[in-house]
């Protein structure tokens, strides 16, 4: 089995709006030590919203960290002692202005588990009535469709870059393909 | 189209040994400004490894960020002015000891977009010859082998919750099952 790091130390570098970091001391098997640097994140919900063409909902925004534009499934991080179904039914109406009749968990990962404690709560929706965006200041978000077969060739080809987004197409695509 | 955030001021918070953090502060449409807090990250290699029976090679490693042991795919970080590729087999050896006849690019993603700039790259190999492990100190990680079956079914029980190892998983799915 994997040695259990134990933290020697713990210090606190910075404590922010969405994120935390902070350098932990562990001690290792031989009795020497390292650092360990973490980001704590509250955590975040991403949602497949599928319509009733079988459409997937695909949201297009830019990104500062990474200074470009992606396309992505609506998302957003978790409000402080919010359960994820809740935050999932919000994010969506907020970044894309549907309401789900139906929405269901599906899944959750870690994002970055090397450096983050970011874990991903994945929703199924469906069912959805359109209405308007509620953006939050400073989010500008286009909302978009394309069908799965779209979205598998956008992964190909280099279109759609963003882990949550692939792993909930692909999940969508195998439930509706065995 | 979305809205193209320009950097008014950039302020250092922390350079590390993995990562660094720093927060911008940008300007919207309005004039007004908000803060971004941005991770970072030198970029990242995951590799599937298949052998002649058709298993991934998986590892079981515990990590410091969330306390827990996770099975994920090989991977590890670009080291300065490494090409990709040979930092795929790089970490392909001294994770599990494997040399790969082929390697090959797949695809490349980013993790977590809203506050990191951390992408990986995706690779295939195959042909592989076992060896020696050549591990870092600090790192313990136990190499195992799963079917592609058994892999689908882990993901579906949530014994899996990487999200590299997820997309790689399902990428190899897809290829042999198209």
């Amino acid at each position: 089995m994997p040695y259990i790091e134990k933290t020697m130390k713990s210090e606190r570098i910075y404590d922010g709006k969405i994120l935390n970091l902070r350098v932990d001391t562990v001690e290792l098997p031989d009795k020497k030590y390292s650092k360990r640097e973490i980001v704590e994140h509250p955590g975040a919900v991403a949602i497949i919203a599928v319509n009733e063409k079988n459409e997937l909902i695909i949201i297009r925004q830019y990104r500062k960290a990474i200074d470009r534009v992606l396309l992505e499934i609506p998302a957003g991080k978790l409000e402080l002692n919010e359960e994820p179904i809740e935050s999932a039914k919000r994010e969506l109406k907020e970044e894309t202005g549907y309401i789900a009749d139906k929405i269901e968990y599906v899944m959750e990962f870690y994002t970055s588990p090397g450096f983050s404690n970011e874990k991903i709560y994945l929703f199924l929706a469906q069912g959805l009535t359109p209405g308007e965006q509620e953006l939050e200041i400073g989010e500008y978000i286009d909302v978009e469709k394309y069908s799965l077969e779209e979205l598998m060739k956008m992964i190909k080809l280099g279109e759609i870059v963003d882990s949550k987004t692939i792993v909930g197409i692909n999940y969508y695509y195998n439930l509706i393909n065995k």
